[in-house]
Order: C-alpha cells, then sequence, then structure tokens
C-alpha cells in the first residue's frame, strides 16, 4: 500500500448548524467577511439567516451573489474586486458548488494574486487563503468538505479543476434543514451528483480503506434516501439522510479523487450550461458499464450498497445488475436521460474528448482511456 | 438529530510515512521543533530516524523523553521547561498515549500558559497551540488524531481527561512499519485498547454517523488482523490492519467520546503503574455486559462485526455472543485476565469508583451509572 493522505475541515452538521456561521468565522479571527451565495438561495431566504447570525456576532460584512450556472473565471475576478474593495479579511460561502467553488476561488486570489487561471491542475496553490466557511444549502457538491474547486475559464470554454489541500475549508457547515426549499428537479440532479461522487471515489484508483468508508455509507444513503427526498420537499428523515451522503461522498472524493464521469461532465460544463448534476446522471451508467472490468469486485460491492441481492452471481453480472438500478434510480426521479434533449451539439464530441483527457480527474478513473473510448462514451449519451 | 461536530487532522498513512516528519514540521512553519518521545521508541531505533529526517529538512530539535509509564503532571512540567529553555516553536512527539499526550499538554502549556491541571475537563483549553505534528508507533492510542489528552495529577493521583478540538494535532502520521518492533504483549494491550475505543464510540450516547462509519470499521479490522498480528512482528499486513483500525477507532471516538472502559480505566491508572491497555482489556467485556441492554442492537451490530454469525439471535443474545467473542479474544493473545494479578487492590475499590464517576468519559456511556454499579464492576474484576 502506497502512503495516503487525508484531510477534513471541521464539520459542523444538523439542522440549525446554520446559526453557528457568525461565530464560526469570528472563532477563526474574521472581522469582516465576504459573503459569497447566488440568487436561488437569497429568494430561499437563506442569506437573510446568514446576515441576521453574523449581525448578531458583531462580524461586519459584504455580499457578492453575481454567478453563472457554471461560474466563470469572470465571476471570481468581479468577486475578487469586491474582496479588495471592500476590505474585506474572510470567506463565506452559502449555497451549492457554484457559490461554495467561486468563494474558494476568491480566497486563492485573495492570498496568492495573480489570475484564477494560474491555479489551474494540482497542488498551484502554494500560501496559506484567509479564513474560510463554507455552508452547503444542494446536498451535491461536496464543495463545503474538498480540495477541489472547479471554475470556467471563459476564453479557453474549459472547466478548469483546480485541486489543491489549501482549498478544503476551516470549516464546513451542513444544515439539511435548508434542503426543504430545494425543488424537486434540483434534488434530483445533486442526489445523482452524490452518487456519482461515491462510486467514483469508490473504483478510483486512488481509493484507502479511509476513503471506501466513507464512500460505501454514502451509495448506501443514496439508495436509502434520495427517491423519497425527490418526492417530498418536507421529509426531513430523506433530506437528512441525503445531507450526510453528500458529506460523506464528498470525504471519500476530496481524498480519493474521481473519474471519468467528472473528466467529461467538467468538457461539457465549459461549454454549454447545464447542471452539473444532470449531466452526471446521464454519464454515470455508460462510465459504470465502461469501468466494469477494472474493478468487477468494487462494482458487486457497490450492487450489493445500493440494496440489490447479489446472492449467486459473478462479480460481472452483479456489477450489471448494479449498473440497471442506476439507471432504474434516474428514471423513477425524473432526471433527464439524454443529452442532446439538453442541446448538446456532437459536432463537438472530438473537442469535449480531448478536453475530458486533460482533465485532472481522469487521472484516476480506473479504466484507461483513449480519445476514442472517450468519443464513443459522448456519442452513447448525446 | 442534534447538531453533531467532526474534526480530523491532517492524516498521512503508509508505510515509509515517517519519512515526511521535517517536511511536515516545516510546512507548519516550525523552526526548532520540541521531539517528545519513550525510551521504548529510542530503544528500536525510531528517535534516529526521525532526528536524521528533521535534520535532512534544516531543522533544528530539541528531545524530552524522561516519561512514566502513565505520563504525570511532573514529567510535563519538566518537558515545558526544556521547551522554554531550548527556545523550540513546535511539538513533535513520536511513540505511543503516553509521548503524544504528554506532547500536548507541553503544547498547551507553551500558548495557554499556567499549570496543565487547570486544563482539566472539556474545552478549556483557549488559545491555539504551537504546530503540532504527531507520530504514532503503537497503534493503539489514538493520540495523534484525538481531543484528548490523558495526564496524571501526581498530586491527587488522578488521571485528568483533557478534552478540547485544540488539541487535535495539525499533522498526523502513521506509519505500519514502526509496529514490526512491538514486543507481543504490547502489541496484544494496545491491540485490545483499539476495539475497546471502537466498541465505546460505536455505543457511546454521542455517536453519530460519521463516528459510526469508522468506529465499524475499526471492529472488523481488529476482529480480522488482531490475532495474527500479535502472533508475528513480522506480519506486515496485519500490522498495516491493526495501524488502521487504530487510526479509524481514533477518529470515532475523538468525535464520540468514549464510555465507563475508559473511566474507570482512568481511575486505577491515576494510582497503579499499570498499561492502559492491559487494564481496558481487563474491563472491555464486563462493562460491554452491564451496559449490553442500553444498546441491545448495536452489540448486536458489534457480534456481526467481529465475525460472528448472528442468523436467528435476538439482539440481547447476538450481543451476549460478541460479550464472549471479546473475552475469547484477551485469552488468544495472552492479555491479563484479573487486576488482582496486576497488584490493584480491592481496599480502594470506593475511592476509584468516585473518580470513575467524576471522569469525562462517564458522561457519554449508554448506561447510567451509580456509584454502586462501579464498584461492583470493580469487584469482578479485581
Amino acid at each position: 500500500m502506497q502512503i495516503t493522505k487525508f484531510v477534513t475541515p471541521e464539520i459542523i452538521f444538523g439542522k440549525g448548524a446554520i446559526r453557528q456561521v457568525g461565530e464560526s468565522c469570528l472563532r477563526l479571527g474574521a472581522k469582516k467577511v465576504l459573503i459569497v451565495s447566488d440568487s436561488g438561495v437569497i429568494k430561499a431566504g437563506w442569506l437573510d439567516h446568514i446576515i441576521e447570525n453574523c449581525k448578531k456576532a458583531g462580524l461586519d460584512y459584504a455580499v457578492f451573489y453575481d454567478l453563472s450556472t457554471n461560474p466563470t473565471s469572470d465571476n471570481v475576478e468581479a468577486g475578487c474586486q469586491q474582496y479588495y474593495r471592500e476590505e474585506c479579511d474572510a470567506v463565506l460561502g452559502i449555497g451549492g458548488g457554484s457559490a461554495l467553488d467561486v468563494a474558494k476561488a476568491i480566497a486563492i486570489i485573495a492570498t496568492n494574486g495573480g489570475d484564477i487561471c494560474d491555479y489551474e491542475g494540482i497542488d498551484k496553490v502554494t500560501r496559506p487563503l484567509p479564513p474560510l466557511v463554507m455552508v452547503s444549502t444542494t446536498a451535491g457538491s461536496g464543495s463545503e468538505v474538498s480540495q477541489f474547486a472547479i471554475i470556467v475559464d471563459v476564453r479557453r470554454k474549459k472547466k478548469m479543476t483546480i485541486v489543491s489541500k489549501s482549498l478544503v475549508p476551516d470549516i464546513a457547515i451542513i444544515d439539511p434543514y435548508t434542503l426543504v426549499t430545494k425543488d424537486r428537479l434540483l434534488t434530483a440532479s445533486t442526489g445523482m451528483d452524490v452518487l456519482s461522487h461515491a462510486i467514483e471515489a469508490y473504483v478510483s484508483v486512488a481509493a484507502t480503506p479511509l476513503t471506501d468508508v466513507q464512500a460505501k455509507n454514502a451509495i448506501s444513503l443514496v439508495s436509502t434516501y434520495l427517491r423519497p427526498s425527490a418526492a417530498s420537499k418536507t421529509n426531513e428523515e430523506a433530506k437528512n439522510g441525503m445531507a450526510m451522503a453528500s458529506l460523506q461522498a464528498g470525504l471519500a472524493f476530496s481524498n480519493a479523487i474521481l473519474g471519468a464521469v467528472h473528466a467529461m461532465s467538467h468538457a461539457i460544463g465549459g461549454r454549454y450550461p447545464i447542471s452539473h448534476g444532470d449531466i452526471n446522471a446521464i454519464l454515470l451508467p455508460y462510465v459504470m458499464e465502461f469501468n466494469l472490468i477494472a474493478a468487477p469486485k468494487r462494482f458487486k460491492d457497490i450492487t450489493s450498497l445500493l440494496g440489490e441481492n447479489i446472492q449467486g452471481l459473478s462479480d460481472i453480472d452483479a456489477g450489471r445488475k448494479g449498473i440497471e438500478h442506476v439507471k432504474q434510480l434516474a428514471i423513477d426521479i425524473g432526471v433527464p436521460e439524454c443529452l442532446s434533449d439538453l442541446g448538446v451539439n456532437r459536432e463537438e464530441i472530438i473537442a469535449m474528448s480531448e478536453a475530458a483527457l486533460e482533465d485532472a480527474c481522469m487521472i484516476t478513473n480506473p479504466r484507461d482511456m483513449t480519445l476514442d473510448d472517450v468519443s464513443k462514451l459522448f456519442q452513447q449519451v448525446i
């Protein structure tokens, strides 16, 4: 076994956890925080809660919320200008992956300077970030606990994967009650993102016993709680289960990295304003099918964790049953089935395949991929 | 569900991980580290490796290794004097729980001042500690990842439990290869300590889904690897398994806290120079028996994780089977069976019971305990 590393933030989890946000920032020495959020979170009323809590803690603040669906280097630039102008000394992200990733990117520039595109790839961030508190409201991205930030370089039309231990926030706050304001489609799409995090982390070539326990539990929680969570806005048990699944999948993939689903998804997301969760939901079973021969035993485990009976089945056959389960789950909760429905153009397949092969997430995919392999997979789903 | 918190250090795990110690200290800004160790570690040659590695990294150092079996407030005082005298700016612990806990205690005083006895209890440490790197060489204490330090107050003959988030080290280094120098008795005794951490964390009233996954995996690893690890100094697969078990049990109990085994064990360890692992090994099955009715379903899970067939058994009967398993495991690996063999005197039972009831670990025991309950348990094992 190689040497493995495992990094996590301090985690505060539970209904009402959001009320610890002001105290958490203060504890890290913050005086004025830049709150990075998005319009959905503001509309749902969560930003008001955060601001009230910051005020109560005697914390000064400024708010930045001008984000694209897949947030861009321009968003980061605008946020940085506000951070400097308002003389902030800490960053507080609240929302889904977009808000949290932009919050991280602003924090990178705040202490490291330069342009966010300078930090694409692994371990390019050298100086510690300002105090960083993340409040996740989607049960999806896992960004609140991860070493990742994904930002679109608008010039190259490319989702850049930025990976560094410095990006692990100081404190992650997960309040499952914030999930009751998510609509059905967002619940379904972000839930499939959680499942893709857990499955990709579990079959990653960088998986370790520490990431395995988190990934396995996340798969099992998704299997129990995603359908009921998509079925009802107010099922708190299901929201709780999905919030924990998202957290554990985040801990797993932050340390085991991901695979071809995310590499391909980033290639699409750099070109089209489509939700990351929807893209992943469509790609996941096809990539599982492709990867099956690389880790049959692991795919058999996944099928069992999804609640299927695998008795008497070979590893490969058990793995196939799990892939069918994932397809059915996507149908049950109503995520899109085909990328062409979402406007993705077949003429871009080669360019997207090239981008996917270059993505940092491709390195840990369990099966080697050629340009031809990636193109064929894109053809299947577009 | 209440709000739960989960804190861990950065973890570096694997054969050869010990060679990252110098770079780890440097990365945290250290210029001169106080290395806290013990004579066993020095004799086994590990301190030489550490020093060589520090030198290579250009790091200055001083060494403190004058520790009692159960380390005392006097040890901490002497270590602090050396820290000041040598003008250190970071602490590096290498060894088992004793060395690591003294390293933490020295770090507390270095930035918080006063006497270590001022910090007994929960959350008494208010200022951040100096950079703290821990290298575990026993697969036992879990101190390298925990919020705990246990120090004997020599005046009151009492093991003080100090609990604070600040005590979680910055970096924990676990190199399973260091376990090959442990003798059979130490392997057996520290291995039973790991099992008691995992079981107490799993039935703790403060257990959460995040601690459960770690505790469960640790129990299962102990069941697979403790016997072979005690049987052979050179079985690297078993050492690896026990190192991971110790780490995961540490992550579980640091965040779920412990129970009556540790509360009672601290009461004994404050009075007698007996190894913590031996005491826990003796207490564990008796405390499990007492706690069984508080959490039958959880004890049933434990039995199954220990590899026993629980099909068709009621929760209580399944739980009993697990207790028998733990007794047999202790016999198989040859840990002591009775505290009177180790010189513990029955006349101290009342005083020890009172101390146990006051211990911070008692708060999370799943079954309420009276003075009479604790006394009766002590009578069973002395």
